[in-house]
């Protein structure tokens, strides 16, 4: 099977709808200019091995691949609209492949995202996905428009995914439906697109947490102009299973420093909060406030005693009442 | 050096020009629309040992991973603008990142475009490169339009890239200046994205020769209808290179055969020609004409007898009256 036959016979649907002018069989893609819009471009690689464990299954990889491009729209507010394919495979194998795309073209029809674009070849697994998005001009959240008193937001629940990576490096099948449920948010994130682009004009800034909450929030303060944060440590949303599995003292590290779990981190000016409390309803997820932007560098946790904390690269809480 | 370490010190910029709202350092680039456009995108992943040998210098593959795209976005008759770069590498080799930057950066200098994303990250060496551009709204030149009785053009000489991979292949370094031209035909191609530019409104179909004349001028028959073409194989232009180093059979194989010359080859309504062959004069390469398209299916090929010969996949003339 060569490339015109993978394409063909997987990603290829029989029209495009408004907007591509030339898709996929051409050198190139064509794609109108919505008059007054902005074009948003995220773009990565997953390999073999690096982002995801030898043997992880190809529906999840179809779908997570395409999944942690979405979630970088939706911390610029974009609605997705476009999307290019890059397929290196060790061989052309159908089964894998078959299963591939319904991961990936199942998640692109929830979103009407349209694939105009790619390529395949042979070489070690690794899928580059680059997603072309648009919103009106001006209006694109970015990570540095933060301002001291902000309030710091996320959505979902946080370190789901870095307790799934710990259970699937176990090697042992899961029987217990926590453990399976926390494996799905590592390997099927859910891109929040309709929050993402809900937040434009309300968001200072944003993030999407693929490093991990301490570090990404860094990002935004950096960008920002070197500002800091307070987080309340007893806000962070950690998941029941998150809590039932490993309990809360490596929930919370999980919470903290865990990478993968592609939730949006952003900040809100005051005068915003009811607007952000009402999206919560239209959502299926919850929306959190876990603290506030300072003008001092650096995070802060807080306990519930309102003593400061320290804590450690990979989340542990220093002298923690709870022993946490 | 981490992914944000590398990207500063060797991609970034110190400011975007007008069209960049926001580029790398953030979760998306953020481009203008420009009116009254549309946006064309191409995509290509190079794979070590798939489409580069092990040891191909840095500086190169630099240069070639970007060449091949806005090859691409030459086929459409686009302005490239833009590009997002995903960097796979075995490992952070500082000479490495800095030679290959060296070869994106100059080419990209030389075209004007604007590095605006990408990631960088660990694995197998993989490069894909994504290129945005732009056109007036209803002028790209597709695959899709050659229609019987239309000029078939080439730009440049064919087959010098394949006759170049044959020496890298054999593993001694070329002391001869024209094995040397031949393998930076391999290594270095150029874009032809002024010529691709000029096309719009003259070319009835265009493609960048990647996999071979014979290969790639099928797509544009196939798209276009299933039509077929005429080519005169005494007007295929050959390098005195090529015809120095193997000699006039083996080069005219290569020429119908060999792949990523990535020089154009485009279909012309007569009545355009003499506006082809004006714009001859302001390019540093050749345009050929070569033959004409048919309606009836199928590449045939023609001698100086006007007799008909068959050719095999690799190129080769059954019959040729000089024994090639």
């Amino acid at each position: 099977m060569d490339e015109f036959e993978i394409i063909d016979r997987y990603f290829l649907r029989g029209s495009y709808p408004t907007g591509v002018v030339v898709g996929i069989s051409d050198d190139g893609a064509v794609i109108e200019n919505p008059a007054g819009e902005e074009t948003v471009l995220a773009t990565d690689t997953l390999v073999e091995s690096v982002h995801f464990p030898v043997g992880t299954n190809a529906l999840d990889l179809g779908h997570k691949s395409l999944a942690v491009n979405l979630s970088d729209l939706a911390a610029m507010g974009a609605v997705p609209r476009w999307a290019l394919l890059n397929l290196v495979l060790p061989q052309a194998d159908d089964d894998w492949i078959s299963q591939f795309s319904l991961g990936f073209m199942s998640l692109a029809d929830e979103y009407d995202v349209v694939l105009i674009g790619g390529d395949t070849c042979r070489g070690p697994l690794c899928i580059t996905v680059t997603v072309v998005g648009t919103l009106p001009a001006g209006t694109a959240i970015t990570r540095g428009g933060a301002r001291p008193g902000d309030q710091i937001w996320i959505s979902g629940s946080l370190g789901d995914a870095s307790i799934g990576l710990g259970i699937v490096q176990a090697g042992v099948d899961p029987a217990d439906p926590d453990e399976v449920w926390l494996m799905r948010r590592l390997n099927a994130p859910q891109p929040r697109v309709t929050l993402g682009c809900s937040l434009r004009g309300l968001a200072s800034a944003a993030i999407d947490l693929s490093d991990g909450l301490l570090a990404d929030l860094g990002h935004i303060l950096h960008y920002s102009g070197g500002l800091g944060a307070v987080l309340e440590v007893s806000l962070l949303p950690v998941s029941p299973a998150a809590l039932a599995v490993c309990g809360q003292r490596a929930a919370r590290s999980s919470a903290l420093a865990g990478g993968d779990d592609y939730e949006l981190c952003f900040t809100v000016p005051r005068r915003h909060e009811a607007e952000i409390e009402a999206l919560e309803k239209q959502q299926d997820h919850q929306i959190t406030k876990i603290g506030e932007v300072c003008a001092d560098e650096g995070i802060q946790l807080t306990g519930p005693d309102s003593k400061h904390y320290n804590v450690t690269g990979a989340g542990h809480l220093h002298n923690w009442p709870d022993g946490g």
